[in-house]
């Protein structure tokens, strides 16, 4: 493993922040990932991403290739969809990581920061309409043209959890308010 | 394109049902994804996996790899986790299905099959607690073995949406009350 505990960019231009740790990536990739479609967004530069899909209310497109339209069938009749996206101007070696609006230290996968080992997002949006293999959603939080790996149908029975608790956050939230 | 109407089965021992259909993939994938760790589950065959992680009530555990290992700081303060995984048994060519539980066709981006251009799952699970690079979880329904894409905090005020409704399944609990 290498850590870098310095200041700094890496080659995809994310600073590498005190307190940030880096590893030493497998020499090569398990399997690969199709781009079946892109996902349009107003956003052109990563400082203007919502930083979560909870301060994402802009109406974004997500275009299917065509050779995938037929798998559509029905998605019209969801309210709720999940997205699946590849974060590829993310570095994929962070394993604890500084994020800027936090200033705190925490590992990969306690956060949703796009650098992660399989720098793949997973978003909750709300269909408003689906015409000519493009959906409109509400709740995407990308950059425009980011390239889309999976559509998948959002099951309330099994994908909610409003209980569900981040300590780590919901203490920051605590400590905000005081 | 390239229609499979017919029945018979692939060569992953999936069967083609009549009212699917297959596509021609693209010539070559566009990004790799490492398999960052294993799931274990009590299941080893494909028939006994639960429909959904709904009907999943055993307690699995997540291997992730040593190198990885340092990316779980904080996770143990989230109570439920979002779980990508590889469905590498899983054919990727078909657009059109007729899940056996359901005997209607539907799209492949309104199912949660494993079979899709991109098969990755994803299971929100409770999580029971962390030790060694261990996490004890519930809510995982894949086979023992299965490739460990990701883990993710899961926040409520973005993953949540108890509202949401899948149309066409809707439809099909109705009528199966009736």
């Amino acid at each position: 493993m290498a850590a870098n505990q310095g200041t700094g960019m890496d080659s995809k231009g994310f600073g590498i922040r005190e307190g940030e740790k880096t590893v030493e990536l497998p020499a090569k990739t398990d399997a690969g990932v199709y781009f079946i479609g892109r996902i349009h967004t107003p956003w052109t530069d990563r400082k203007d991403c919502p930083k979560n899909a909870h301060e994402a209310d802009a109406v974004c497109t997500v275009e299917l290739d065509p050779r995938f339209r037929d798998g559509l069938k029905d998605v019209e009749s969801c309210t709720h969809l999940v997205l699946l996206y590849w974060m590829d101007k993310a570095p994929r070696n962070l394993v604890l990581q500084v994020p800027g609006h936090y200033g705190t230290q925490h590992g990969t996968f306690a956060l949703r920061s796009p650098a992660r080992p399989n720098p793949i997002a997973m978003s909750v949006v709300k269909l408003l309409g689906v015409e000519d293999g493009k959906l409109s959603v509400v709740g995407a939080d990308c950059l425009d043209g980011t390239p889309l790996l999976d559509i998948k149908p959002y099951f309330a029975s099994t994908d909610s959890a409003p209980e569900a608790v981040v300590g780590w956050h919901k203490h920051k939230d605590e400590n905000a308010d005081s």
